[in-house]
C-alpha cells in the first residue's frame, strides 16, 4: 500500500489575484473544474493506495475538508501544521503518523502542480515502488524542455529514455545560473526535481535520525501533544514551532547515499507564476489563452482570464500581456513579466489593501459568504450554508441584520424562538439578540444578509455554540 | 445676451467601458469632480450668457436635467431629439426656439470636450460676439500641437498669434492625410475645428435657408408638432426623422461666405480616445496617469483607471498600455491603439453582452439603481431615492420584493397601507401587490432590494400613476 502524503500549506501569491494568503491557489479552479488539490488527490487514490495524509494550515482545515469531500474521498488523516515550517518538518510527521506500518510506503507530492499524464505517473510510482521496497530514497525527475533556473535538478549517471524505471541518483543540483541549465539540458542526463518523493515510513525515519536529528524531538512531540479536533489533526504549537524550518531536499536528500530517480515525461507544470498558467492552457495559434468571459480581439502571446463571477474582460490588440480579472482586483503585467507578480502583492500590502490578502469570498465550514456591497454603516453579504450545516450560535454588539432566503430552506433561531424560512421570506436579527442560522434542508441554502451599524468589522462576534469548535475564535 | 447651446446627444463607444449607449461620455466624470457636460455649462455661465438650450435624446434626459440642478443652473430650456440626425437639424431647431429673440446670439458647442482656459475661452467668445454682431458666422480655431489627421482644419490668410480677434476665414479643410496635417501645421495659418459656432439666430436661420432649404420644413414641423413633457420639449418625432442627417458644417458653413474664426489656445481636448484622457490627466515624467485605486508599479506610457467603485487595478511593468476596470467590464488595449476601443464594442454587440451598451448604474427620473447580485431565481439591487422623489405606482406579474432601507427614510405603500420606514427597517412586497416607493426625507433614500421570482426583467412592471410621466414607459 501507498499512502499519498499531499503537502498543501502553501501560500503562495505569484498567481495573485486568484491565489491569496487566505485562497492559496492549489484550491483554485485553475485549470478546469477541479483545483489542482483535488486533481492530486484523485491522481493518488484508487487501486494501490491507501487514504492520503493531508497537510495543511489551520485556515484552509475546511477547504481541505471540504473539496476532498467533493472529489468523493471520505476518510483521510489531515494534520495542521501550526506554523509554516518548510517540507522537512512537515514530512517528518507524516511519517510519524504512518509510524504503526514501518513498511508502507508514503508518496510525498506538492498539492499546487499539474500532472496530465496520470497514467504514466502512476506507471512512475509503480517503477519507484521497487526501489523503494528495496530501502531506496526514490525521487521523481522531469524531463526539461527548456534551460529553467528557477527548479533544482537531479543528475543521472547516463542519459535516459523515460521508461518508468529507477536510476541511480548521481547527484541534487541547486538552482542555476542560465548558462549551467543550458549546458545540463544539452547532455539529456539531468532532469528536474518537481519535490515528489516515494520512500517507506521506516526509511525516511531513519534518514531523518542520520542526517536531521534534531528535528526529531519537535515533530515526535507535535505529534504526542496534538489533539483531535473534529475531523483534523493539530499538531502541538510549541514543539512543532522549535522544529527548523527546512526542506526535505537540505535535510535529508543532499546528504543521502542510497538514492534513486525515476524520470517522468507525462508533462508536469507547477503554475509558478501566469505565463505557466498560460502554458499549461493551451495558448492557440496566436499565442492566445482565454477562461471566463473574456473577448480577446486581434491579441497575441496573451493570457486573459476572467474569474467565476468577475467583470466582462477584453482585450484589444495586445501582446505579451497578462490580464487577471475579479470583482475586486484586476491585474495587468507582461507575460514576460509574470513572476513580478509577488512585487505588486508586497506594494499593496504596504498600502493596507485587503485584496492582497482576502479572497473576495470567504470559506467557512459550514459553506462560504462574499460582501456584495459596503457603506458607511451597511454591509450586503451573499451566504451560502451547506445542507445540514449551521453557524454558530452569536450575537453582535454593534450591528443588526436582515435576512432574506432566495434559496433552500433556514431554521432561523433568535432568542427563544426559532422560525422555518423558505425562499422569499425573511427575518430581522436585532442588535444584541443571540441568533443562530442552520440548513435543516437537501439543498444549499442562498440568503441575502443586510447588515445596518456604525461597525461592521467580522469581528464583532460573540460565539455561544459552535458544531465546528469555534467559539474561541475571532471571526 | 448669448443663449449657449450645448449639444448632449452623442453615445460615443470609444470611451468604453466608462462611456456607453446607456450612459454617454459627456455624462461621466472623466477628469475630476464635474462631468464633462457639467464643465461646459458652466464655463457658459454667467454674465453675458443667457439660460441654455440643451439637444440630447430621450433616453438621457433625467441625466442632463439633474446634472444641470447639481450645477445649480435652474432654468433652461431642454430639447429631445427623437432620432439622431447629426448637428444641423439639431441646431436649427435649436435656433427655431429662439427665434422670438432674432438677434440673440447662439453659442453653439459640443459637450464632450475639455477647455482648459475658461477665461481665455470667454475672452475668445467676446471677440467673436463682435464678429456675429456684424452678421458673420463665427468658428473658433483651436492652436494644433500635433499633425492630428481626425480633425478638420479651418484656414487663415496669415499666421495668428492668437489674440482673441476675429479673422475672415478662407476655406474649412476636411481631415487632412498625415502628409497634409504636418504640411498644415508648419505653416501658422491651419487651426483645428473643434465644431464651436457663435452667430445670430436671425442669420443662422437664413443660412439654413439659403444653403439648406429642405431641412426647414421638417425643423420648423418638429418644433410645432412638438411637446411640453415635464421640464422637457419633446421635437415632433414624425417631422424630425425627415431631417436630413448632416451636420451643420456640410449644411451650411462649407457653402457660407460671411464666415469669421477666432482663434484659441487656451487649452482644448475633445477626448476622442483613451489616449486623450491620458494626455489631458497629466501624465508624470513615466507618462504614467491614473485615476481610482490604482497601483502602477514600474509602468511607462499608460492610463490605469479604475472607475468609482470598481475593483483595485494594479499594473506592473506596463508600457504602453491602457487599463479601464469597472465592476462589469474590464478593458485592455495599447495606448497607441485606443481609437481601437470602438471595434471591441461592435465585437460585444455581436455576441449580444450587456455589457456593451448598459451602464452598471440605471439612471432614472427619482434617482438610480444598480445590480449587485443576480441568481437564477433571485437579484440584489440598490437603489437610490433622491430627496422629495417618488417611484411609480406599480405591480409585478412575476416577482415579490423585500426592501430595507440603510439611509435614510422611506415612504412605502402596499395597498392601502402606508408605513414611513427609517434605516434597519424593511418590508415585503407580495407579487401582484400594488406599492410604490417614495423618499419623504431630506437626504437621499438608500435601501437593498432583493427580488424573487422566476422572472426579473426590467419590464415585468405594470405603472399605474408616475409623477414622471412614464406611465407607458416599458422598463
Amino acid at each position: 500500500m501507498i499512502f499519498p502524503v499531499v503537502l498543501c500549506g502553501g501560500s503562495g501569491t505569484r498567481l495573485w489575484p486568484a491565489s491569496r494568503k487566505g485562497y492559496p491557489k492549489q484550491f483554485s479552479r485553475l485549470l478546469g473544474e477541479e483545483s489542482l488539490y483535488q486533481a492530486s488527490l484523485r491522481r493518488l487514490s484508487g487501486e494501490g493506495f491507501a487514504e492520503p495524509v493531508v497537510l495543511t494550515g489551520s485556515d484552509f482545515r475546511f477547504i481541505a475538508a471540504e473539496q476532498l469531500s467533493q472529489v468523493g474521498i471520505e476518510t483521510a488523516r489531515i494534520l495542521l501544521e501550526p506554523s509554516a515550517r518548510n517540507t522537512g518538518p512537515a514530512i517528518l510527521c507524516a511519517a510519524i503518523a504512518l509510524e504503526d506500518t514501518p513498511d508502507a510506503l508514503m508518496l510525498v507530492a506538492p498539492s499546487d502542480h499539474v500532472i496530465n499524464d496520470d497514467d504514466a505517473f502512476r506507471a512512475a510510482v509503480m517503477a519507484g515502488a521497487v526501489a523503494a521496497r528495496d530501502g531506496k530514497l526514490v525521487t521523481f525527475g522531469i524531463r526539461p524542455d527548456r534551460p529553467e533556473t528557477g527548479y533544482g535538478y537531479l543528475e543521472l549517471a547516463v542519459a535516459t529514455d523515460f521508461a518508468p524505471q529507477a536510476h541511480d541518483l548521481v547527484r541534487f543540483v541547486e538552482k542555476p545560473s542560465e548558462a549551467a541549465a543550458a549546458e545540463m539540458l544539452s547532455t539529456g542526463r539531468f532532469l528536474w526535481n518537481a519535490g515528489i518523493f516515494l520512500f517507506r515510513v521506516r526509511d525516511i525515519i531513519a534518514a531523518f535520525e542520520t542526517h536531521a536529528p534534531g528535528l526529531i524531538g519537535p515533530c515526535r512531540r507535535a505529534m504526542s501533544e496534538g489533539r483531535e479536533d473534529l475531523m483534523f489533526f493539530r499538531l502541538g504549537e510549541d514543539a512543532f514551532a522549535e522544529a527548523d524550518d527546512i526542506s526535505i531536499d537540505y535535510a535529508v536528500m543532499e546528504h543521502h547515499d542510497a538514492l534513486a530517480v525515476v524520470p517522468f515525461d507525462g508533462g508536469w507544470n507547477d503554475l509558478g507564476a501566469w505565463d505557466a498558467v498560460w502554458r499549461e492552457t493551451g495558448p492557440d495559434a496566436n499565442g492566445v489563452a482565454t477562461s471566463g468571459t473574456v473577448l480577446a480581439l486581434d491579441c497575441e502571446n496573451s493570457y486573459l482570464r476572467s474569474e467565476d463571477g468577475g467583470p466582462r474582460l477584453v482585450g484589444v490588440g495586445l501582446d505579451n500581456i497578462v490580464a487577471i480579472a475579479m470583482k475586486d482586483a484586476v491585474l495587468v503585467v507582461p507575460l514576460d513579466q509574470a513572476q513580478r507578480v509577488k512585487e505588486a502583492v508586497a506594494a499593496l500590502k504596504t498600502i493596507g489593501a485587503p485584496e492582497a490578502t482576502d479572497f473576495q469570498r470567504f470559506y467557512r465550514p459550514w459553506g462560504w459568504y462574499e460582501t456584495l456591497s459596503l457603506g458607511t454603516r451597511f454591509q450586503v453579504k451573499r451566504i451560502m450554508v451547506k445542507q445540514g450545516a449551521q453557524l454558530s450560535l452569536q450575537s453582535h454588539h454593534h450591528r443588526a441584520e436582515h435576512w432574506v432566503v432566495v434559496e433552500g430552506t433556514a431554521t432561523v433561531t433568535v432568542g427563544d424562538k426559532v422560525t422555518l424560512l423558505s425562499e422569499n421570506q425573511s427575518v430581522y436579527i436585532p442588535l444584541g439578540a443571540v441568533h443562530r442560522l442552520a440548513n435543516p434542508g437537501k439543498v444549499d441554502l442562498h440568503l441575502i444578509e443586510v447588515q445596518s451599524g456604525a461597525y461592521l468589522g467580522e469581528d464583532d462576534i460573540v460565539r455561544y455554540e459552535d458544531i465546528y469548535a469555534r467559539v474561541t475564535d475571532k471571526a
